[in-house]
Parts: C-alpha cells; structure tokens; sequence
C-alpha cells in the first residue's frame, strides 16, 4: 500500500469542499457530551428526584436547581455560540459580540424554563391518561418514550424561537435516536401532547399541531412534494406540513402529507395515507373491503 | 436576569405535585446503569462466550456463571426494592419486610433462568431458520435485534410476572430504545418467536401470542380502543390486544387492532389494517387494485 | 434456592450447543468497543473537522489523517481477524495465514477510502437538496440519520465485498440502533442516495439501488417469501429482493417486496404494498376512494 | 494445574479468619470512590472558584455551595454508616440506630465546616509567607501538597472527634498516597500550620502541636516504643508521641520521637534524632564537626 | 514555526536509537491497566470481602474465587508474554513457544496463590500487632501502605522467581508510586515483616530480610557502591544489600548500605548511616553529644 | 441544622478573600486533566513506542508523532491562557493578546522538543549506567520515578523559561504525586542526571546542577533560611539554593542546605546535614564514631 499517497488524497482540500470544516477563532463543533450534560441538568430541574441526584428534599431543593441552572446556563452559552460560529459566514463578524448575543439567548432561555416545565407537566398527564398501560404519572416520566422526546422537542423549540442555529437539530436528533420519534425543533405543538409507543413518528418543519393530540407509532405528518426554485434546489421555509387541530388521534403508520387540515376532534385511523382537509369531527378509517382473502 | 425568582419558581411544591419524586427512607429512583450491568452479567450467563469474558473453557465456565449469577441476585435485588419503594403508597409499609420480599423475587426470578435460556434457544433457531441472510445461530446471538429485544422481553416479563413494579417497563425500554422493538413486558409470547428487523413493532400489554410466530418490521398488536371509567381515566388491564396463534406470519407494517385472533397459520400481509378476526389458515393481502396510477 | 445446582445447570454443555461460543486459540468475539472506536476514526477521515479532534488546519490535516489511517489499519485487522475466528470451521486452519490475510484486507479497504469519501460526498449533496429544511450542506453531515446510516453502510459494504465475515453486519446493526435504518451490508446502492428521516427503513440483502434514489422513513425493500431447502431450511444468497432504478422516490412506509424492478424515475406512494414490477416514470398512489368515513 | 482444588483452598474460611470480611446486613466495605467525590465537593465548597465547577459568580454561589454540601451530606450519612458497620462487633446492634446515628454525625460534621474552612484559610497564609517560591495565595491552594494534605486532615480529624470508625483514616491515607505526608486524624494540629515539600512526613496519633509550626519533608514526629500488654500485644491510645509548641521549625529529615515538648520557638535542623525535650526558643542542628572528610 | 521540519526531526530514527520501542509480531508493551485490572482481581482473590465485589456469602465465594482466578490468568498470561516480547533479543525466536512459555508460567503463579496468601497473612498480624494506631486486622488490610506494598511485592516477588521479564517491576513501581516504598521484586522477605508509614523506604535487588522484621518510613537497605565492568558499566546481579536477620527493628531515616548482616533482634535507631555489619542483639543509636546547640 | 444558615456563611465574600477564585471571561482554571492529556501526548512523542499508540512503524511514525504535536500545540495554548488569566491582575488587560501570546509561546515550546528529547536521552543513559539492577535502557524509560519525574521537570522548566505563570508548577506536581520527587521548575539541571528511587528528593527553585550527577532518594537541596522583607514576608526570587558541579554523588537522605557549591566530582554520604561549601573531589561522609552502641 503506498499510505503516503492514499494520506495525500484524502487530506486535498479544495476551497468549496463542504467535506472539511475549518473553524474561525479555534471555536470547535458543538459537543454532543456537553449538551448531553445540558440536558440531564434540565431534566433534573424539570423533573427533580426523578433525574439527577435523585434523593431531593423540600428544604435543599432550591440549591440543586440553583445549581443546574447555572452550570447549564454556562454550558448552554457555549453551544449556543459554537452554534453561531458553525453557520456564521461574514469572515468580518465580531465574534465578541456573537459571544455576548450567546449569553443573552442563554438567559433568555432559562427565563423559559417555567413555561417549558408547565407544557411538560400537560404532556405527563396526557401520557398517564393516554395509556391504559400506564401505572402512574411518575412511570411516564421515568419510561416513556413520549416525555422523552417531548422534552428534547419542546427545549429545542424554545432555542429556534430564540433563533439558535443548529444546536435544536442536535438536542431533537439526540432524542430521534432513542426514541425513533422525529419532531424538527421548527414544529409548533400544543399541550397535553402524547405519542404513544412512538417509533417511527415523523413531525415536519412547519407542522401545527393544537392541544390534545395523540399520535401513535409511525405517524407522518410530512411534506407532500416541495417547489424547487430556479437552480433545482428546494426552496427552504414554506408552509408544507399538516395542520392538526385539537383533540385529533391519529393512529399507527398513518401518512399525512403536505399543508392539509386534520379538523377538531377528527380521528385518522391506522395505515392511511392522507393527502387532503380532514373535516371536524370525522373519522376516516382503512376500509376493510380491500383486502384480498 | 431575576435568577433567584426563577430558581424560586422551580423550586415550588404543593403536596401533590406529581413532577416531582420524593423518596421514603432515601430510597433513590432505579438506576438505569445498574440494570445495564444486570442485563450484561445475564447476557453473560445465557449465552456464554458471545457476550461478557468472552474467552470461556469448559472447565471454568461454572465460576463465571456463578459470580455473575450471584452478583445479579445482589444488584437485582436492590433494583427491585426500588421498584417497590417508587410504586409504594403506604406510609406505614414496614420497609424491612419490602427488602426480604425483594430478596425473594431476586432469588425466584434467579431459579426462573434455565426456563428463560430454553425459551431464548427457540427464538434463537427461530432467527436463524427465519432469515435467509443470517450465516448462522451466533450471528443472531451476537447481532440480531430480535435476540436483543427478546432477551429484555423474557427477562421483563418473568419479573413482571412475580409482580415487580415499574423495573419490567425499564427492561424493555431499554430495548426499545436500541432496537425499535416495543414488547410490553405484559405481553405473552411462546417459543420459536422472530421479529424480523424490527424496527417500529409495537406488541401491547394484553397481547397472547403463540408458538412459532414470525414479524417483520412495523407490525402493531395493538389496542383498538380503551373504554373510560367514570372519570374519564382509562380502565387499567383490560384486555385489549390480539391473540395470535401458532404458525403466524405477519408482515411489515401491519397493524391489528383490539382483542381479535388471528387464526393458527394465517398470513397476513403487509400494511395491512386488520381489526376483525382472521380464520386459521388464512392469506390476507392489501388487494394491489387499489393502487391508482 | 440451590444455587450450586443452578450454576450446574446454566453450565452444561453439549457439544452442538450453539448458545455457547468457544473460541480458538484464544480469539474473542469482535469487540464492539473497538468497531466504535475504528468508526470514529473514519469519521474524523472522511469528514476532517466535523468529527474527531474537531479543530483542523489545512497545514497539519495530513498528520491527523494519516495517524488516524495507521491506527485504523491495526485495530480493524485484528477485529477483522476475529471475524474470520468466528466463522472458521475447519479445525486445522492455520491462524498464522488468517492474520496475514486480516492486515492484507484491511490494507485494501484503507485503499479504497477515497472512493468510499467520494460516494458519500454525493450522499451529502442529496441530502442537502432533498429536505428543505437542511440549512447547509454541513448540518447533514453532522446530524442527519441518513449520512450516519450511509456512512456505515458504505463501509460495511466494501469489508462485505472483500469478504469478511460477521464484521460488516455488526457494522450497519451500530447505525441500525441509533438511526432505525436497517440496511444490509451485501446490498448495493448507487451515489447520491437519500433516506429522510428514515426510522423503520429496511432494504435488504441482494437489493440493487440505482442514482439519485430517495427514501422516506418506513419504507421497506424486503423479500416476498423464500425457498425453502429439502431440510426445511431457507436457501441462503438467492436473490429476493427488488430493484430500484436511477431517479425514484418512495415515501413513506411504503412496503416493497420481492426481486421486482421499480423502473427509472417512478414514485411509490407512501403506504403502499407493492409486490410487482413499477414501469419507469409511473407513480403509484394510495387510492382515496379506499378511505371509508 | 488442577484449578478446582486450588479455587478450594482459596476459598477455605474458619470462622476467625481475618483475612475474609463478612457483612452484616449487606453493608459494603466503605467506597474509597464516593470519598473522593466527598472530598472533592468539600474542596469545592472550601475554596470555590478553585475547585469544583470552576466559574463561580457572586449571586450564585450559594446554590453550588448548597447543593454540593446537601450531597455531601448525603454521601458522607453512608460511608460513615458503612465505617460503623465495619467496626461493629456488636451481631445485636440495631442498625437503624446506627443509621440515624450515622445521618446526626454528617449534620454535625457539616455545621463545623465554617471553623474548618477558617483553619485551612490560616494554613494557606502560612504556606504563602512560608515559601519564597510561592507566587501567591492561590498557587498554594491549588498546588501546594501542603493545603492538600491539611484539607484531608482536618475533615478526618473532625470526623475522627465525632467518633466516626476507619473513615478518617482512610481520608488521611488518600492524601498520604498523593503527597506522601501522613497525619493521622488523632494528631491536633493548630492553626497557620505549613508543611514544605512534605514527602516522607509522619505525624503520629496522639501528637498535639501548636500555632504558627512550620515543618520540611522528611520529618518524623513518632513514637519511640510502645508498652505491651501481658498478651505482648501493643496497649492502644496512650499518649506517645511529641509535643510540638508555637512557632517551632523543623527542618528536612529530621526524627523526633516519644511523648517530649519541643518548646515554644525552638529550631530543630534537619537530620536530627530528637528523643528528649527542646527548650524554647533553642536551635539544636547537626553538629557539623561529625563530617567525616 | 515549520511544523514539518520539527516533525521530521523527532521521527528520525537510527537503527540503535533506544528511544524508539519498535514491536515484534505487534505485541504492544505491557499494559499498566491490564495489570491494574490483575492486581485488582487478586487483592479481591487474596482478602476475599475488602476488595472487589466487596460482599461475599460462604456459599458463593468460590465462584468469585474462580472466576477472579480464570480472568487473571488470562490477563497474566497476555502480559508475560508482553514481558518476554519486551525483552526479547533474538529475531528468530519462536513467539508460539513464548505464548506457551507465558501461559505455564501464569499457571505455575496461580498454583502459587495459597502459599502468597499465607505469608500476606502473616504480614497483616505484624502490622497489627507492630503499630499501637491499629485498631483491628481489617484496618490495616484495607488501608495501610504497608500491606498495599508487601501484596504488590509478594506478587512480584512470585513473577521474577518464574523469570518473568519486566512485568514484576512494573508491579512493584505501581506501589512504590502510591505508598512511597520502593522494594525490588528480586529481594527476598520472609513472613510478619511489617513497614510502618513507609514513605522513602527503599529495600535493594539483592536484599535477604528475615522474619518478624520491621522498618519504619525512610529507611534504606541500599548498595553501597558497584563494581564496573571494563567498559564503564556496572556488573548486574552482583549481591550488594544487606542481609537483615530475624526480629530486627530499624528506625526511620537510617540507611544500611553494602552487603553487610544485621545481626538477629539488633535495633537501628534512626537517621543512622551505617555500612559495617551490626552484630546480632546490638542497638545502635544516634549520639546525641553530636548536637549542636 | 440550619442549614441555609451554614450556607449563607460559607458563600459570604469579602473583596480580598483569597479562599476565592473569580475568573476573569469565563476562564476557568487550568485543568490537570487537559495538562495529562498534554503530558501523555508529549510522551508518546519523546519516547515512541513506549508509550501512547504504542505500536509504531518506520513509515508512519510521522503521522503519529505529527497528530500528537498539532494537538498538544492546540491544548497546551489554552493551558498556558488559563495560567495568564490566573496570575493576572491588570483589570484592563487585553485578553485578545494574552490569546496571541499565548499560542505564540505554545509555539516556542514545540520548537524546544528535539533540545529537550536530546536531554532526556542523557538521563536516560545516566539512569541505566547508574544503577545495576536497570536490565536495559527500555526499562528505564518505562518505569523508573527519575525518568518521569525528568520528563515533566525538563517540559515544565521550559514553560517557566517561556514565563508561563502556574503551569510549570502543575506539571511538576503531577510527578511529585507519583514520584515523591519534588523539583522546582525554576532549578537548572545539566545533562546525565539520575535520581536513583527517589522518594522524599527535594530541589529548590534556584538550585543549579552540573552534568552527570546522581542522586539518591531522600535527598535535599533546599534553602537554608530566606531573609523577610520590612513586612515580614519572605523576598521572593532570592538565589538561595545549592550549585552541584559536574559528577557529584549524593547518597540517600542527605541534606544540603543555602547557597553554597559542592564541587566537581565531590561525594556526599548519606543522611548528612550540609550547610556549607564541599570542595571538588572531596568525599564526606557521617563519622561512625558517633553512633552509640
């Protein structure tokens, strides 16, 4: 084998190569393991006994808050600027003001943290409610899938209203690959949300989803085709995901696809594949007759 | 930022607040990593060579089964008073008595083995004579996600069925979470099972399945609906899922509904939405006519 | 519990046993900690800056490289090696021959890196132009299920190709676990490939893939049924499963199985169970008229 | 080699043999691991900004300082209640006494952290003014094997005064190991106390040592025999070793044993054999006339 | 900076330079982990119940026994065979020979465990019995130097008796780093010897202690000066440490130089250099006329 | 408890108490695990082979020894950022230079590496040719205490020459920890020198040492007594430390005081107290007349 030479190739870089990632100021990708941290610290707050040093006491609890807050504060502030420095592309960017914008949306973010807390608390009582399986509000929070994911969705969600680039996609990918649930950070949800089982669910950018909604496993509410402009390239941020309002179910393996409306209360039964308004109300169901014996 | 005010606001509790865990006697949540260990030292135990100190000889292979053995009956029953101590509502338990009860089940579960490695050597010939790909059994030991899920699954529902709380549900979570599989440990599943890839099955509490039995991908053994009790909660352990009998195949992304049976040596077909009993013996295929092109 | 007489009995050994792995002359099973640790480091290879010691500079890029490369080619010659202990069963076999064979193969895979980089370079570049809500091309690299699956598969692929055993499964059941994607090492699979989402995903052993294919997440291309041999065991390496043409699209869930062709340019409807051939340039949809209100 | 009789032998125990240590109550041996995370949180909350989550601020301070000391009380409750069950020959004591026992002394032990903290502030300014290399008072505390020695000390010798059993004398062995300067936790050390260099330092059980001591490595404060009882074994607890007062120097290597004062402001030079009492104020050195050239 | 060119400069080699360590057959040096791992297994193997799985049960401490045994002589047997590659002189050797030569002299170590258990056993009564601190057996097992440095000792005393290469002095400097006690695999010690505090003590390659002997810290049994050979080299092996007979004390700090008797029960007091034997029941001390005041 | 109260006290501030750390931006304090890191690469680059990635090849070493180096630049410059930022106290210092100076001196140091693996090389030869139990030079390297403390005195003083704040310190503790050999960053030593065992050396700031001198453990090169400025602190910087001429011996435990000089080739015995100059040539030794029988 001539390695130097196969070391040659592989090192050539050419100015447009997407393939390599050079850094401005030696500021690093942003690290998994760090917002892996981030996110147990969240969890502990959000959820305290159930995560983290989980023997909490009413007298203590506030210094373990406390505590997690600032470290994710610290933390948060620097992804949030690796998140910054990925997508920047004005060679002439202050980075000092970048780094000073990152701190503002960390506290901006955490100033969040009740609302998010109050949304999740709405997600638990819709999972217990949701499951016949289910034994307790607490197995909900300590088990399933659905708090899991939800909780990943709706702290990135929060950091893409607060205009973060990337780091959402990351904390929304981390929970897609235990979960099998893909919610983009993009989505907006209303409370009392559950996904039942969950593998396999898919939530697209620009989804609407209102309060009271269950999904089921390998649910879709996708893209039906996308415009592409002028160079053949997809025109990225238009509306194209489903609007869901509340208390729809939708059952598993179902395909809703494209800027179509799932009305109130409306129920879409298993393995459909829907691409049209789904009026208030309705239940669409899988007919049975087409099936061959 | 008013940090102290939104540490403050976290940090609230009325009594019956259900985001929070306070333990009794300093009784911490389960831990996930100790199960982890559990899980690896009983990998070791059933199938010996593939997995732990991989380098086993014939003449001290009883050493390693019996350490891991006895370290899994220590950690198992710890993990299991902390499943009683999380489910426990009684503020007078006497918590001596719950460790003994513990110890017990640990010990019983422990007897129970040589039963769950005859069951897991079915499903093991089971994937090897179900998937033309596998080479041969060790590579469905080894690799398989069926295997995987299965262990998790048998070992659960063993301990489920000497009425462990909530550490069941982690068992097969964690399997869940690597394979996509997601057998509720309720569930009861006879020899000679396979699921073949995986991914997004879901098999519900109430389910009874057979011997021989084969999935693919996607298949859900779900529940149809769930009547409410009085207060709109669910009605808890009804049952609710299929009955599958002997001989059964059923392809990716079926889904079936509710408490039906499909009958022994039915096929049934991909993407299928079944809710009705299916006779033995029967084909049941997504009629290709109502495919619009 | 008599726990000597358990030990016993989880330690009998007959000698067809294949719950138990012996192994000769002291080789382990493949290591998965070391499969990481070599996937790793072809990550930081094939996307310099993205993964590894992430801050890169075009004057030390080729150290990186190559020291990355060198402890590759020794850490995948050993697992390589206990690849093919694994397999081995001819007891006379000289191990001295397989060792030089493992450092012979991993020297060819080494050698075939740039090509590997260059058919991932197009997967990037589909990925990018085939979700509109990809902000750059760098974002897929980093986070998207699809570049993480094809990235394994391309590798697993080409050690499959060279012939070694067990290894290139482990391989793609890594990306399995984390993305839900499922594809098989032996199938081949054209440059710019794209799998959205892609939870649930399974494309099987022979398949044939095209250019510029796209998948959406649930999409299954799986065998029909197989043959079975005079022993009532499936024949292995017959080709079962379809072929997919330059330029098509399946979306969601769709099920496709057998050794059919879906022809140049056609689009699969999510949901779909398809068991026949597709004509080049046709789209298949779910007919609406099935739905029952 | 015949294992099996060898594992037997091995394995043998008579009832006083003290070479195997049972348990009562499945208790553990204390965790030389949660003593260092003990340890680590005291130094944290003992020096912050230095130790620990390293960037603190003014108005969060006391939420790390809080949470880190609620855990310490936690870790500490157990290790002191395993240092309990490693003493107790007691086979009727109640251990639910000794498990509120345990919790009472951690309380006390972290309402004395204030005086400790005051203490170890009065050893860094000796450090600092005793040593022209230091650079300033923070070098000392994050470098100086002096501090670290002293730190581990003083928390043993509090724990040792509320008769916590083997505890501190585990504690004080963990900074001998790194420093190689042993105190036990029976010695009393006063405040402004600073040991240069300090390998090879030895101050015994039942030293007691004034304000103001400077030491160098090497120096032996020890016993110089010790009474046998009528078994020929040694009587525990009486008072054998020096009795160091204010201000007292003593240089490198220098050997002071048995139950004598070295008085207020003596000078002791290095390489002495001290076996009678020093005056105050008065320099004893090495007479250099014994130079054999 | 021309990172190139420093590069270029620290990777040239010269055919003899001993800088480089290039391997045979890729056998890589001796792994200080594995070893730790080895040390750790035996201490659990040796004091059964203070180290290791630290809760054992009569009726299952055999299977802990055996299968601590079976892994470390595996491990051993990896590392012999590192040792003799490490020293290995001869191109032609037959490296399948050395793996068997490691793998007997692994087994003739384990055949050797009962007798190392005895003469440990019997160190941990002098220890009791020689330091009036000690409060029982169990304390100085789990936390003193001196029992910490006699096990690794021992131990490598064993290894160097059955020739092994390398690996005995690697053991010994992994206590020499923790303890301060530096004791030369090759010296001989016979049982209840006992090392109090320990710090600085150095006991040399060619030093025969007797029984029921005891050092405190500093002490130095060392070579006085070495004969070279008639290239400027020292002779290796040549008897140059002392030989100290039964029931010995020496004080701290005393160094013993050349190959001269203590003599049976003498008393060395501390800080003494002496280099001529010290006939038998004869206490040397430090005059203290010699001190300057 | 009180325990809010014990916190209150203990995060109460007043500005000039040093018993805190405030880092200026964010910089925390340097991080003895980056500074392994640095040392464990700096390893593998002075002694190839014998440690790091440890088995090397003719024709790749450059990639190893390249990747090591490009990272150690990376670490080590935050290393010695983290050391500005803690010594400074220039409230209107620029970091942005202190960034720039800091990878410049980065830069320095790896410019220095072929000097100081040349000075290395010596000290190891003086290590083999120094002690007769040494087997070969390889050993030296891999386990002797003068080898490891070396490397990190001679890495460490070249930072101080660079005038690193804090960094050298760090380093040269790192080794202190292991070795007990305690060398200041700021003494100056020659080429061949051997510290034989080594526990318990001492070597001050302003010691200068010639070549090929060896010492032994124990031994003390310190300051004699340091003059106080009009605040009764001690002045800084003072030459107050021993010159050791080439070839000097100084055997264990000897204590060598204040500025003076032992000559060339002059031998000091063991356990003696030095308080003024040696003349070249001349050996002393301690007067066994003064040992009391």
């Amino acid at each position: 084998m001539n390695f130097d030479k196969i070391v040659a190739k592989l090192s050539e870089i050419n100015d447009n190569n997407f393939l390599y990632h050079f850094t401005r100021n030696e500021m690093p990708m942003p690290s998994i393991e760090s917002l892996s941290c981030i996110m147990e610290n969240l969890k502990s707050v959000l959820f305290p006994g159930f995560f983290g040093n989980s023997d909490i006491k009413k007298d203590t609890l506030k210094y373990h808050i406390g505590a997690s807050l600032d470290l994710t504060h610290k933390l948060l502030s620097e992804q949030i600027q690796r998140g910054f420095c990925f997508a920047c592309e004005d060679k002439n960017q202050n980075c000092i003001d970048c780094n000073k914008n990152a701190q503002d949306i960390s506290t901006a973010f955490i100033e969040k943290l009740p609302t998010i807390k109050h949304l999740l608390s709405t997600d638990v009582v819709a999972a217990y409610n949701g499951d016949p399986a289910s034994m307790n509000h607490g197995e909900t929070i300590f088990c399933y899938p659905s708090i899991r994911a939800l909780t990943h969705y709706r702290i990135a969600h929060e950091l893409r209203r607060l205009e973060v680039p990337l780091i959402p996609r990351i904390i929304t990918e981390m929970s897609h690959a235990l979960t099998g649930i893909d919610i983009h950070p993009g989505a907006q949800i209303g409370e009392y949300f559950f996904i039942d089982h969950g593998t396999g669910v898919v939530i697209g950018e620009t989804c609407i989803i209102g309060k009271n909604v269950r999904l089921y496993q390998g649910v879709t509410l996708g893209a039906k085709s996308f415009p592409l402009d002028e160079n053949g390239k997809p025109i990225k941020g238009i509306p194209r995901h489903p609007i869901v309002e509340d208390d729809v179910i939708i059952y598993s393996n179902a395909t809703i696809l494209g800027r179509i409306t799932i009305g109130k209360g409306a129920v879409v039964g298993g393995n459909m594949w829907i691409t049209k308004d789904i009026p208030a109300g309705e239940k669409v169901l899988f007919d049975q007759k087409n099936i061959m014996h």
